[in-house]
């Protein structure tokens, strides 16, 4: 590992890279001959369904404001709710359009054309995408195999973050379905400052991406209180099922939040959504339910593809990850999916999961669809 | 004027320019004792109330997607509805989560540091506040005065424009109200193309906002033909009544859109949303009434204002100019209003219009209240 990685944007002079959508209900419909009823998203790791409480909330029709009104420039009501469950208080939070308009405030406040974002890969394409639009360049510091749960390199990692502005990090991680193991994230932050400190100098802004917190059952937003520069980005979108609704928050020190706080939109949040994710953080039963849901279905429906002979690794997620040994053969799996409207995440030919395809945890009836149709998948069937 | 004016950013060498927000509900009502059902907020050019087919949908509790999934990649449905009213082909028409979001993609497709946009000024605090938060400088032009209706000085415009890479037009302008002249758009794209042909180079991004349109009952849409590096801007917030749900739009030629198009973020207009602001398209008599409504209401509040002695501009849109002479009399003419839970459009003291106040045309009920509040003030009361 060189100290000072060749970036990505670098190297290929090219545009900045650009988020790629799986094809939508109506292409894939029309390219596979599938009923548009019979297309199952398998692609979006969002949950089978909303709770309750968001229908009862909609058809009461009564909302933050009338739709007519922005939202409150400083979403208060919604701020206080997340700040309680996640046990800050209401100025240790931002909010946002979802996970991803709070990612974007982060590039905006944190990278510039000649500063650097560390990228421990492979993980949310997002991170890539937003760190070159913003000018900036990608250091890529590839993580470890499956075998070690695709970890990131813990030592390569603290070795090139001097020369960045900002650290990606992504805790489960999204696409392999993992946390960093116990304790890195905390001693690495340590070493981080520890770093900063002997050369006199600030330690970088660390982003970390805890979509899928609710399924793991941890958090580390207490660590904001030993390195200030953590901005811990939380999103209503996975584990309380209202993805379709984009809210998202940032949570982090007073200091941390006020750098982003300047680039933080005139009100990008439907007063709609604002209301229905404030009532689903202050009642989280159905929350709880889902994630408990979830989590049994996605041991039941590993271990129903595993029998199918796919090689599923393990996951603390809504998702998982299937290693199917060659882009040739996870192309071929994914066109035998899609002939069944059921749409697998897939990686493109460059990516080092091109070899794979990630699957969400869904209901049971689309889950028995997907492990029926592994079934139907003979091994000298399927284009290799 | 100089053909290359310095820059704001080059002057200040302070970070980007911040939006600022009027007081929220609360602060209002803590800060002036104010009930806060009193309060009526005259600061965000809002309509007075939604369409009655927006809480119809919300009962009916039915969305483009369920609110646990995203909306589609490619927002077919609304797009299409957006490309019928507008007058255009589906992939002229990029959706994003209001018009602000339309903005930010744009700078951050046409602007980088060492580019500069050009800004006839004063107009939507916005175009700014992009402009250097993408490390691009603004190229101020000055616009005419009141008795010209706050034109843009189109030969000052033409004059720096080619050392620009994107020109922010706003018509009708906010905060004054007015739409540019008669043919003045179309004669500068004409010029601009000619001027960038003569020097054998691309013309700039000339992006349009046209967010008051539906009010002016015009719009330059039709303009991309011939200036196919147009980008008008439109939005569901103002004339439809719509703004709590961010909903706006890019309406351009192809070539323009794919420029744009890579920088769009994964998904980021709520489901509800998206079905909402469908309907309300294929629908428009509710706009359409709120439209009149509104610019009946707007001349019975100028003549109102105007007989309690206030210079009240002329206004095309949903809001007045009201000009006070000295920015202290503005200020106090604002917090005069703000102790009866009226709450303005104020200025900040470094600009233009810092001795005047913006205000929306709101119900009959409440601009009464606020013709009340101009008659109680005495010209010999107001702290001057």
């Amino acid at each position: 590992m060189s100290p000072t990685p060749v970036t990505t944007s670098e190297l290929t002079q090219a545009g900045p890279s650009v988020y790629t959508w799986e094809a939508t209900d109506e292409e894939v419909a029309a390219r596979y001959r599938v009923p548009f009823e019979r297309i199952a998203r398998f692609d979006l790791n969002t949950s089978p369904e909303p709770p309750a409480l968001a229908d009862r909330i909609l058809r009461a029709g009564r909302f933050e404001r009338p739709v007519s009104e922005y939202p409150p420039a400083d979403y208060r009501r919604l701020a206080e709710a997340a700040a309680d469950v996640y046990g800050v208080s209401r100025d240790e939070i931002l909010v946002g359009a979802g996970a991803d308009e709070v990612l974007d405030l982060c590039a905006k406040a944190f990278l510039a054309p000649g500063l650097r974002a560390l990228l421990p890969s492979p993980s949310y394409a997002m991170f890539r995408v937003l760190t070159e639009q913003r000018g900036a360049g990608v250091v890529d510091i590839p993580r470890r195999g499956p075998r070690d749960g695709f970890a990131m390199d813990v030592p390569a990692v603290r070795e090139a973050a001097p020369a960045c502005a900002l650290l990606w990090l992504c805790s489960p991680n999204n696409p392999t379905g993992l946390a960093e193991p116990a304790g890195s994230i905390e001693r690495l932050l340590e070493d981080l400052a520890a770093d900063a400190t002997a050369e006199g100098g600030l330690p970088p802004v660390v982003v970390l991406d805890e979509a899928y917190a609710e399924f793991a059952g941890t958090s580390l937003v207490e660590l904001r209180h030993r390195y200030p520069r953590l901005v811990v980005v939380r999103t209503a979108s996975k584990a309380y099922a209202l993805a379709g609704l984009r809210v998202g928050f940032a949570v982090g020190d007073r200091s941390v939040l006020a750098e982003i706080e300047p680039y933080r939109p005139p009100g990008s949040v439907s007063v709609v959504s604002v209301t229905i994710v404030t009532e689903a953080l202050r009642q989280p039963a159905e929350m709880e339910a889902n994630v408990a849901r979830l989590t049994a279905e996605r041991e039941r429906l590993a271990a129903a593809l595993s029998a199918e002979g796919w090689d599923v690794g393990p996951s603390i997620t809504n998702f998982l990850l299937a290693d199917f040994e060659t882009p040739a053969r996870a192309a071929a799996v994914a066109d035998h999916l899609l002939r069944r409207g059921l749409v697998p995440r897939t990686f493109g030919p460059a990516h080092p999961l091109a070899d794979h395809l990630r699957l969400t945890v869904r209901s049971v009836e689309e889950d028995d669809r997907l492990i029926e149709a592994a079934g139907d998948l003979a091994p000298d069937e399927d284009g290799i």
